[in-house]
């Protein structure tokens, strides 16, 4: 199995498919929305390729998201220091109406401040949020600071803020700023939030600069957006039947949408066009197919919501218990450089396994508190074991839910790597008799 | 002398005037587009200012230019993949109306082959000229480059096309639309050209990709615009007065305008900042004043067509023949790496010496070819002998008229070489009896 494993990474070094697939979905689709005619269109795409590049079981799963679309965003200074903002408007935010709204700014170091304000320096303002992501190869500054983007609107609306502004969550030191959902409507108790947009991180700089002459700082805000009747999304399927254990699934996923103002190459074009070519792989050099059934989920409505997400979990709650692991590529185009595992202790000598095949690739073993990916989070939690092949993000979030998320960003060699590892964990995996999961596999809770 | 030139440079490098005057006019006036009262605001600041530091003879001397307004600018792609392109304007652009224009694309290299092109080929389209600007660290890509922004829309005119689009005339990677001014319409035989827009970088090569796939590619475009009457724009003025020969004069410039998209950090508030400091350092630690008149002018309409410099050259015809010397810093706010001048060959021993002050700064001596900065174009070709203080220009378009034109993109400490050399220059060539022209002036032509 090790001598396969190998000759699949040595495949993958001279395989240019995972880039093709992402300039073919970048360019012939660009951006997706959740629920749009692009996404609608990306999923058509997809069974194209995947039907063309000899997958089994190709097809759509649908289900409904509400539709959320950005109008019209334009902030301005109105005083002391009369001068536009670069904003863009959160994902769920509410309208200003076509007049705007114009208020003096008060401004907050943190979330956690805002949370603690007195409602009467709040009340009738707009706040303003400058909390600082922190850039980490990990990814981890985000955890912390997309608590701000979903929380802002919510709290303003309760301490009678009549809008709200945060610092991007992002690390781009450029003129972009970042979009992404806020918490969604139903996890909000009812309450839409006052209007929300992310100021770029030089303007949020200016603002603060602005706000420490101290005297009062009047903006206006134009923020108007529409929320249609939910749409049609889904998520798209694609297989290689396991030759053995067809019911035993291990399940490679990547999300199919992605937000308006960019083309997704690296949320999550590059997870499609990594999993898509890893399995082909598998098909291509493979003289039969893994004992397992390796499963293709590319994720429908991650972005708003992880809405795909739940309604696989739904879809095959029965059979997750034959989900004998689940992993996710969603983090853009940097080189993966450590493997978590989330396994029972007693399978934790295959995850060794694994580790020292991937280790010439730059791999290090990592911790078995695995993440898995946005998209597994309803499986993880119902027992299914993940792994994460976690990539280098130091640089992730300087593109991430920005225009600048495009093609360009990736180069045509860099996602080589990813394919190799990929493809020998989808084979390693699906061809073993190690099965990933407790005896028991409903006891493995979700929180370890 | 020399101990003195050596003196100011060593104050240089403890003295952040420069950048807080970049980070004042950058936040308190933001962009300041000609004409416009923003640009009027960016006057009553430099003057507050400069008088504020011990200028002598502050004023602003005004002219009026025609006021061109961005309004809405809006690409996509309508077939065969549906999806917007990220534009901006180019300044003077007429406009294409409310609802737009929608046409099917003709791409070309070249300025040069959209010349050549059949007009069979172009009538009725949008062309696309896809030319790329090169890298380099004098920014010689730039003259190059900007010919298509000033000469597409006519061409295109002339070919009966309906619409023209451009690849940015600048080295951004980022998906930033780069402005800057057509053609004006004084040169352009009073044609005004079709409506005219700039794509980004990842646009350029979105488009270029869409149309290598071989069919026709239908883009609907919006830019609107409008053209206001003349509106007042003014030269800024302020001196040293010299001691001994005040009627000579050392002219040390930059521009106080801004394009519309950015803050005017790079282009030209460094410049702003680095004339002001260093002549500044003169007025604060020479015992007396220099034996010549260092007079600063900051321009004013410098970005729409060097309408200040013209101004300035046509107001002070009589006085050009005691303009001894003249430089502009509009370059942004990389270090100074060579001393280009353009002195008649009998005055270059001095050249020699200037350069020997300079070389600790790290800068070598150039070539005496100096071009000397875009506002002293008029000067120069009526004999005034020009310098550059030559600055890395290597990433200079990568914010040159960008949205990304702002204050972060400089450091605190980042100006501290310029402002030595500067300083040491000016003194130089106030203190010096060195008289840097030709016995008879009106000899020196302007095309060497």
């Amino acid at each position: 199995m090790a001598r396969t494993a190998e000759h699949l990474i040595e495949q993958a070094q001279k395989d240019n498919m995972a880039y093709e697939l992402v300039q073919s979905l970048t360019t012939e689709i660009g951006p997706r929305l959740a629920g749009t005619s692009a996404e609608a269109r990306a999923r058509n795409w997809a069974i194209n390729k995947l039907e063309l590049l000899g997958f089994e079981n190709v097809h759509v799963e649908s289900f409904e998201v509400p539709v959320w679309l950005r109008g019209r965003e334009r902030a301005r200074i109105v005083s002391p220091f009369p001068q536009p903002l670069r904003i863009t408007a959160l994902g769920g935010s509410t309208s200003t109406g076509e007049h705007g709204v114009e208020g003096e700014v008060v401004g907050f170091p943190s979330l956690d401040s805002l949370i603690e304000a007195d409602p009467a320096r709040v009340e009738g303002k707009i706040v303003f949020v400058d909390e600082v992501m922190a850039r980490k190869r990990d990814g981890s500054g985000y955890g912390v600071a997309v608590q701000k983007r979903l929380r802002t609107a919510y709290v303003a609306q309760q301490l009678g803020a009549i809008a709200a502004l945060i610092r991007s969550v992002g690390t781009s030191s450029h003129r972009f700023p970042h979009t992404g959902q806020m918490r969604p409507l139903s996890d909000s108790a009812g309450k839409r939030g006052v209007p929300m947009a992310a100021l770029s991180a030089p303007d949020a700089d200016q603002l603060s600069r602005v706000l420490s002459y101290g005297g009062p700082v009047v903006v206006h805000l134009l923020v108007t957006s529409e929320v249609r009747a939910p749409a049609q999304s889904g998520n798209v399927i694609a297989e290689i039947r396991g030759r053995d254990s067809p019911e035993e699934i291990v399940l490679a996923g990547a999300h199919l949408d992605s937000w308006d103002l960019g083309t997704g190459a690296v949320d999550d074009g590059a997870g499609v066009g990594i999993v898509i070519a890893a399995s082909r792989l598998l098909l291509e050099h493979l003289p039969e197919a893994p004992r397992r059934t390796i499963r293709l989920v590319l994720f429908g409505s991650e972005e708003v919501g992880f809405v795909g997400a739940r309604d696989y979990s739904e879809r095959y709650s029965a059979e997750l218990p034959q989900h004998i692991v689940a992993a996710e590529s969603d983090f853009g185009a940097g080189d993966i450089w450590r493997f978590d595992t989330r396994f029972p202790a007693e399978q934790l000598p295959y995850a060794t396994e694994i580790a020292r095949i991937l280790s010439p690739l730059d791999i290090v073993r990592g911790n078995n508190t695995a993440y898995g990916g946005p998209d597994l989070r309803y499986m993880r939690e119902s027992g299914v074991p993940v792994i994460t092949l976690l990539q280098d993000g130091t640089d992730y979030f300087d593109l991430h839910h920005t225009p600048d998320d495009t093609l360009d960003k990736i180069g045509p060699d860099d996602l080589h790597q990813n394919v190799a590892a990929w493809a020998a964990f989808l084979y390693l995996a699906a061809e073993t008799e190690v099965y990933f999961r407790d005896a028991e596999a409903a006891s493995v809770t979700g929180t370890p």
